[in-house]
């Protein structure tokens, strides 16, 4: 889980637990001889039961980084920068940057220790989060441009299909964590982005601040998640799924 | 310096220590028979300097809400969840939320001990930055579709001018802060904000990553602020003052 990829989780492509989360290490681990497994979610991947293997679950982690550090600390291991540095972004990117529901005291303690163990929170910062082209901001201007509200403001939809692509010369790599880019609208609960990736697949983000399970409506749709972050591929045609994906979303609202 | 405006601060516009910042309790702190000044700012303003006034000052603090979170723990304050959440705020958003240069180790334990004292980070961040309107979504988008790079990537220059109000229903009230949208571009160092306020009222906010003082630049155009942030209100016509800003902003990088 250490090694899991942080922009899978934060775009909430593939948020649950799984061994198709360690691509393109799963089959380097499936040759191990044993395997320990860390873990902050709850998992029912058959991963890490083999004989002799090694299981360590921490739901109450707002990171499974945040357990590494804890256990290396436990073991009196000698961290140094480049390792804090690590951890930094393991819990910094599982926690939004400490501004998601899972930034607790036990989160922020750990980051300030980390911190003192040298970590420089604005270059961290700005390596992962000031590195994008000027492509993509052209493609959050044509998102924007086109949101939607709907629901009594409750619900925003983005939309992005293949010409908005097109036009500003971003590619599908850049559409990680743009739905956040809506979640700071006033009086939404729900935000929807949905992107066209070829004439009859879909994919669908949801997210939502503090009551709906976005995780349940992901799962109507053959996806997953969690509460607050999920995602769903759909198979068909946009003019047929994206008002059905809408619709049922505004009536769970 | 408690009271000072978060917005003033975060947007760049009055960023040096000044009594204009006080606005709108100013008269009143001059009529105060006694005042404490409590800054981390470097600051020059004759405020406090009054038989019976006093004055505390601590240039390393990334916050002044830092300084009076410590001098109330070392005074043995009882600090409800009010007040705590009060002080985090105050850090949160001098620190650009942990973001910027001034994030240490000294800031984030304070952080860290204020959530201790039942500080909700994730609600203090929903309060802060998910209020905005449909309508400063629509100003960033058209903001971000007319930003322009230059000098070989290093300036990034966005454009507000009274159609882009008119078009999107904005206000002047929604830009504070629109100026970090373009600091996530990789590769620039400095970013220019440009608004038209009037037919010869021209505001520039500037914004560096690393090593270019743009307080200097500022001082230029009769403004000024911080190292990587600063401000200037220029009076003159578009036409002729946005290319000499910019002009002397490429000459500076």
């Amino acid at each position: 889980r250490a090694f899991r990829s942080d922009r899978a989780s934060r775009d909430g492509r593939s948020p649950a637990c799984a061994a198709s989360q360690l691509e393109p290490i799963g089959p380097f681990l499936a040759q191990a001889p044993r395997t320990l497994v860390i873990d902050h979610h709850a998992t029912r991947d058959p991963i890490g039961t083999r004989e002799g293997d090694l299981r360590y679950f921490d739901e109450s982690a707002g990171a499974t980084a945040l357990i590494v550090f804890e256990w290396l600390r436990a073991c009196g291991a000698e961290i140094d920068r480049e390792l804090a540095t690590a951890l930094y972004v393991g819990i910094a990117t599982d926690s939004g940057w400490f501004r998601f529901s899972n930034t607790d005291v036990r989160m922020m303690q750990a980051a300030t220790d980390l911190v003192g163990l040298g970590v420089d929170p604005n270059a961290v910062y700005n390596a992962i989060y000031q590195q994008d082209s000027h492509a993509k901001l052209r493609l959050i201007a044509r998102m924007l441009e086109n949101l939607e509200v709907l629901g009594d403001g409750k619900l925003a939809v983005m939309q992005l299909r293949p010409e908005d692509f097109r036009a500003t010369g971003a590619d599908d790599s850049m559409t990680a964590d743009l739905i956040n880019e809506a979640t700071r609208l006033a009086g939404t609960e729900a935000t929807l982005m949905i992107t066209q990736e070829s004439d009859d697949i879909i994919r669908v983000n949801f997210r939502s601040k503090s009551s709906l399970d976005v995780s349940q409506l992901a799962r109507r749709f053959g996806g997953g998640g969690h509460a607050r972050a999920a995602g769903a591929r759909l198979h068909g045609k946009w003019d047929y799924v994206v008002p059905r994906v809408i619709d049922e979303t505004l009536a769970a609202l």
